[in-house]
């Protein structure tokens, strides 16, 4: 693991969800831009200390000169720092697991999806939400044409993290998200706006067509968006609404999801995952619940408990995690991933989130004559 | 009333939510365009068949020469004909009650509101929602300074009924709703996105600068659009995000709006309208009930039944009449009204309605080179 | 009308509820045990004031003397008052309407229900939750085998508003809810136990075998159970359980009514009343919602408005008056009457309630040698 | 650990709770009574294969003789059998994990209680609801008085999944189950009753004082209850409803509790378990999110992700594996535990557990005079 040290997060998530399932362990690790900070960090997880390593570049060099090697490493850094590290594990041969966004620039993103593809590492980003087994099952609906030809898509995210100057008062990981050298152009749509649009994407099958984007900064002295109101066209015809905000009070991680088909509809929302609305043309509506007997196998590969006992974002990561674990174990083994491997997101993943950021920035920027004034307001 | 008679729908609301508070009688009307059939229908329900009229234009002749003439009419017909009834009545001296939306054209709208004016009678639109008591609530919150400066808006009204092609299947009230010509220039816009809009300026107070918007039309032969997206900028900065849907399969009357302000925000949703749910910044989130004793003389107004006791539309529709009926006698008696007979909706909302489906449709159906499109998809 | 007049809660429940459907008139009246404040009361509502009357006995006398005398008298005084009320009304030919309990004490009910059953009279008793769409639609499902045999019915009505000792601090309901001698022997049990109970037999179908109870009083000096548990078991074996609290902070009007069967459950939450949850063996919990299709003619009967447009508890209430008076049109032109006529509460479930409330009172002081304490606690 | 191994539910479960937080490793095992499928799963695990053993006393002497033997054994085999294992691994000088009932009869139940008390090790019984950070915060806010006295306490545990004769079907799980020999004298208060009845013992900090119950077999041929209601009352006058059900169609793991005291209520659901609903006299309704800054120590220390990103029952389980290590080490070190190992279920809660369902069955197989049939049903 690079970055995720003493304090972080999103490092200590990682951790819980590689372990969960018992596919992963954690051996090696550059935790820390201040190094010292790293090793006891390293220490108090009962890392041998030869591995606890001094910044990613040592990292790479210790473990390639051991025959014990890590099978893959795990990047929780900034989002400006993605690119070079993962650049560099992918270079020197390691699969890469890398927290979304890809990388802070469009042109990285591009380079890096590029080494990729034309390489021989598997490179996965995780977008946390598509790890939910009702997601899933949401996918198969639509994959299987449950729902006919999909119409539109309703999807936000809105948090209420940020709704004052946080990033003023200290709050390390506010400062570098509202930074557009660390960060990237997006704020709230880089942020969690990807994170939507990614979901979105995943459940409805749909390729984006084009967007049209107003921002909004309501944080006085914020250097980025705050919140977010895209509207898109997906290609065929089929429209979508998308709503990112870090200043709505009143939402912890409110990722909701719906799509409407000519046939059938569903909903869905993270913070109840182990639900899905389902609600059929002329029929009534229907709770579908994780873990039922007549789901599909790609929500039965991520389930481990039985409806009404709760699972909920640990298990969604983990599942990630176990999918990342079997995607490069059949990738070695050149054979067809399980269920759990299938579906997973990856750097084409990530290069499509940067994509639709640098769009939405754009189209925000523009000047636009199409924002009309009514007669009477 | 005119129009409304036999197997109306809303013809029917209108006299229940007339008849609740026991301050309006129907004792004349002209229910149908089919004089025989509207005169069998006010023969049911009760009425003196002197006043069971061909017509409009022969009601408005026939209660002028009474002395017992009627206070004001209720007028329930397609939108196409509500500006020349309207104008009828009004110019003979009636007061008016109207079906939203105002008018099928915008220049109509503006010689309707226009001569509302400049004259000395009454005019009521029935924007339904704003006559709930826990919206007038979340109104006075946001005018009292509760939320503190707006930031978004989230509205919405989905319904699923138009799904399919009801219109050539008979439904009445769908072949009308998608005939421009007698529904004016906004498909699922007009018919239920100026209730959304309507509501979230009456919420908010917030007063619009620009929209743009994406309508679409997915049921194939359709006139007009059955799902509209609209990007909104309020005067002062404010943002607003609008979505409204014929076919949004699931969706019954879901009008669910969502205020986020720097202090608070607030939620409500039409299908559980005796709740408002109110999150403070670094406060929990609180549910307040219709009927509590701390609410503003607005929502008490308003309120017939105690908390848990649940009241509805018709009480909501209701309310309007009672209101409509208090604005009438005071505006006689040259005097302010009470508390029930405030914040009702006049011809000037009418008008904004109409101008605001004008500007979307401009506004979708403008040549947008700003729809921007992602170089990864 | 005799009682609810100025300030009288259910009062003006009641003449909203036969207002609304046009089907009743409110014509004559004795409103208050204070003759000047019920004549003050009949002005303002606007009645002839020869048809105020000083109290109940020349209301009789007064009316008798009519031609134009009324159809039928709502009793909405205190429980002790409702036997002398109703049996001289019944007694001198009129149809009676009358709040629940029937009366105070058992004998008064055996008496009261003879009266009613011996004579040639109408007699209606106001368990509102039995005038809810959704709730006809329960039983309709029940009755049609559509939940195969009833195992258990879970049933509860808590309250808050008795939380603490109002009784002491002139809230004059509370006064005579708390007096023994006023309202009968049972406090939470007798006011809202009652409609629980009613409600679970309405539903079921289900006749009582016997029961055994729990009664508290948790606010110091109050002279009757503020607090209800009783134990169930129905004829043919099915069981129950039923909660009623006047102390249950945080519950409006939290009637919830679950029936279990050995191929379905049902559930309706009266704060929700438009949704029935029902839930098959082996399929998924799905929404019935009031207003839809393919619902019962009982339901529809009780129907306004569509799908998704709120019905409340006034709703309720007035399907319950327009039921009474096809009833006691029915009865006098000599026919069955029609759906919103059936299936409507009479003195018979009234004398059930009494009774109810007496085996409980009955159940719950008697010394009881099988309550058992575990060894270990 | 001994049982659990292949297709056992619990077991599965208990492995992830154990690893979830890193403080645990499978080393050992005796997985099956049919040795050969234990050790074949023994090895699909990665065990140690000289660690794999043919029975608990073949692991309980082999793991003596070794110098890294175990540091506690975890009992997922059928109730029957945890007295014999317990006893066996206690004396032998293992600290113990064992799911509840601690015991099959309450003969057991208090001599093994008794051998724990008077004995130096540690035992840990599984009672799941307790781990869940809420329930905690819930237990906190009773314990310092935010609810003022206690009133009554609602708790219930309904289950489906014995809605039909699956024992006859080949369900293993259920055949033990509803073999009174193997399982013990109480069908569903014995399974998921106690979980119900801790939960709310453990929240509330009641002590019972007596019981008085109702128990019923709806599925034909079934030798124990699937159905019980139970009437609590507690030492100082608080009273209690506990439902458990294994025929309740439509639930799946549904726990609920409600807590009513002087001065608020409390509510939690164990299918949402993020939340805490919290009511206060005379003000508003509340809901409490796990993960907030102001909640009590004792649900922080139980707590991994921030408000919205929801835990659900295998982090709940990981608690009680992370306090039951927390608790051993402590014991250890004769030191006081740190938040995580304090408030954990224990030999003690055990046998509560089972003296209650002893209780509840004597009742309701008593000869009961005090179930009282009213006149009228």
């Amino acid at each position: 693991m690079v970055g995720g040290g003493q304090g972080a997060y999103i490092g200590n998530i990682h951790r819980i969800a590689a372990r969960q399932d018992g596919a992963w362990q954690l051996v090696a690790g550059a935790f820390d831009v201040d190094a010292a900070r790293g090793h006891a960090f390293a220490a108090r997880e009962g890392l041998d200390p030869a591995r606890s390593y001094d910044n990613y570049k040592a990292m790479i060099e210790g473990e390639l000169s051991r025959e014990d090697r890590i099978d893959a490493v795990a990047i929780c850094t900034p989002n400006f720092t993605h690119f070079p590290i993962s650049k560099a594990f992918l270079e020197a041969g390691f699969d890469v697991i890398c927290e979304k966004p890809l990388t802070a620039t469009l042109e990285d993103a591009i380079a890096l999806e590029k080494l990729v593809r034309d390489g021989d590492r598997f490179m996965g980003v995780t977008y946390t939400y598509s790890g939910y087994p009702m997601v899933h099952e949401a996918r198969h609906m639509v994959a299987t044409g449950q729902l006919g030809e999909i119409r539109t898509v309703q999807v936000e995210y809105p948090l209420e993290w940020m709704a004052t100057a946080i990033e003023t008062e200290g709050n390390a990981q506010a400062v570098w998200r509202t930074d557009p050298k660390k960060n990237g152009r997006g704020g709230s749509i880089g942020d969690i706006g990807t994170h939507a649009y990614h979901l979105a994407g995943f459940v409805s099958g749909l390729k984006l067509e084009c967007l049209t984007a107003d921002l909004a900064t309501f944080v006085q002295g914020r250097a980025l968006d705050d919140n977010a109101h895209v509207m898109l066209r997906y290609q065929g015809g089929a429209r979508g609404l998308l709503w990112s905000s870090q200043v709505a009070l009143g939402s912890s991680n409110g990722v909701r999801l719906r799509v409407f088909g000519e046939k059938a509809s569903l909903s869905w929302f993270q913070e109840q995952p182990n639900e899905l609305v389902h609600a059929r043309l002329g029929g009534r509506t229907e709770t579908i619940k994780r873990g039922a007997d007549d789901l599909s196998d790609a929500a039965k590969a991520r389930t481990r408990t039985p409806p009404g006992h709760p699972e909920g974002y640990l298990e969604a990561f983990a599942n990630l995690y176990a999918g990342f674990a079997e995607a490069i174990h059949a990738k070695r083994e050149r054979r067809e991933p399980t269920d759990i491997g299938r579906d997973i997101p990856t750097a084409y993943d990530g290069l499509k989130g940067v994509a639709f950021v640098d769009a939405v920035v754009d189209s925000a920027s523009a000047p636009n004559p199409f924002w009309m004034t009514p007669v009477a307001v």
